[in-house]
């Protein structure tokens, strides 16, 4: 039997880790690891000074007060019997999309598992609210059914975005790059009841470049994406850059 | 006039951060937005779900109450009067090595630097405590000088780590790539005073590999190591392997 391990970073009592759930546990064991509480845009966090209480809320649904990373690593460790054979993440509702998945928790988990050697999915409905995970859950069990049988790229996860149009509106699959998001004026002021500024960090304008191969790109035609990440964080051609232009 | 932002994750206070300072000053006008507390292992996590009040604690000293990442964005946008000419973080106590730069605040400080094309360079001691920075900034100031003279590769910051050991004893320089760390036996358990078990991340031991260019190698044999990071994540090796194996 397969084991899946299913995490997300809105919480244990968002509706999208409860719909991919019940989509992957047709494939195999699902157990649910998340965190208690929202925790987008955590990133790659991981917490280190502080011990960790798991709670079960019911039958392969466990819950720690700390991140999608933390989660992960306790749970493929300490929580399920053995490793998986498959992680999921999400489905987050909201795109993850450009750089922007540099900061997101969904995909960070799917970062953690693919460290552990797990192939690993994260998944995310690019939309508005409000979210219906329907068709998104659908498309899930399909890729992870498909990431079971065929395998991933070495050291390499999958982004997976879904637009949430009606299945017969979804145009297919496209295996894309990740795309160059830019902000502009993303800061906002505001002002303590004791009149202090503050800053608060979100709005403004976006603008995206990186061609018309990119996750943005097919996700605004209608089309999944689905955008191969790896691990190795290295420009090697940067190496070669570095030797001639700098003297030392 | 050169500006040039300052920041770290383990805090305004930290004394890696105000070494760093003393030796870039020199290169231009520089400027500290910088944690209030220790934000280690935040990675890329950024603060949207409150704002953020900015102190300054003395002129060219800035500290809010957020994570590396949130000091970058709110530094570069709100407190330097122009966009800086280059960016750098550090100097953090301790290596930032292989898979571990993915958890790192200090390195992520840098990414958000590339996102906004700003130069950006990620300073770590590698050894262990006591730590003396005098060694580690003098070769922060170098590199941050060649950094302004020469550039970067484009959308690619610098992950640069220094062997904690006498100048004389540093071998030289070395352009590495990024390792490989896995982790065996990383959570300990322990218990609260009603019994409880809790999971405590870290500890264990540690295993390399990644073959002999990489940054690990570099430190351990007395090199600085340069590895040179890349903002796309994309493996575009592996597209072409799901679009071959994967038949919908």
């Amino acid at each position: 039997m397969s084991y899946i391990l299913v995490t997300n970073d809105d919480g244990v009592y968002a509706p999208g880790i409860r719909a991919l759930h019940d989509a992957v546990r047709h494939l195999g064991r699902a157990v649910i690891v998340a965190p208690e509480r929202d925790k987008s845009a955590v990133s790659h966090a991981l917490t280190m000074n502080r011990p960790l209480l798991v709670r079960e809320l019911e039958p392969d649904v466990h819950t720690l007060d700390g991140t999608p990373t933390d989660c992960v690593t306790i749970g493929m460790n300490k929580i399920l019997p053995q490793m998986p054979d498959l992680l999921v993440s999400g489905i987050n509702p909201g795109a993850n999309l450009g750089d922007d998945i540099s900061y997101s928790g969904t995909v960070s988990a799917a970062i953690e598992g693919t460290m552990y050697g797990i192939p690993s999915l994260s998944f995310s409905l690019a939309g508005e609210a409000p979210f219906d995970f329907e068709t998104a859950a659908a498309v899930a069990w399909k890729l992870a059914s498909m990431a079971l049988e065929f395998g991933l790229p070495e050291k390499t996860l999958l982004n997976i975005n879904i637009p949430q149009r009606p299945p017969a509106m979804i145009r297919g699959i496209r295996f894309t790059r990740q795309g160059r998001r830019i902000y502009k004026n993303a800061i906002q002021e505001t002002y303590d009841p004791w009149g202090r500024k503050h800053y608060w960090i979100g709005g403004g304008t976006v603008h995206w470049s990186g061609g018309d191969e990119t996750d943005e790109h097919a996700v605004n035609d209608g089309y999944i994406s689905v955008t191969p990440i790896q691990l190795d964080l290295t420009n090697h051609e940067g190496r070669d850059f570095l030797r001639h232009h700098w003297r030392m």
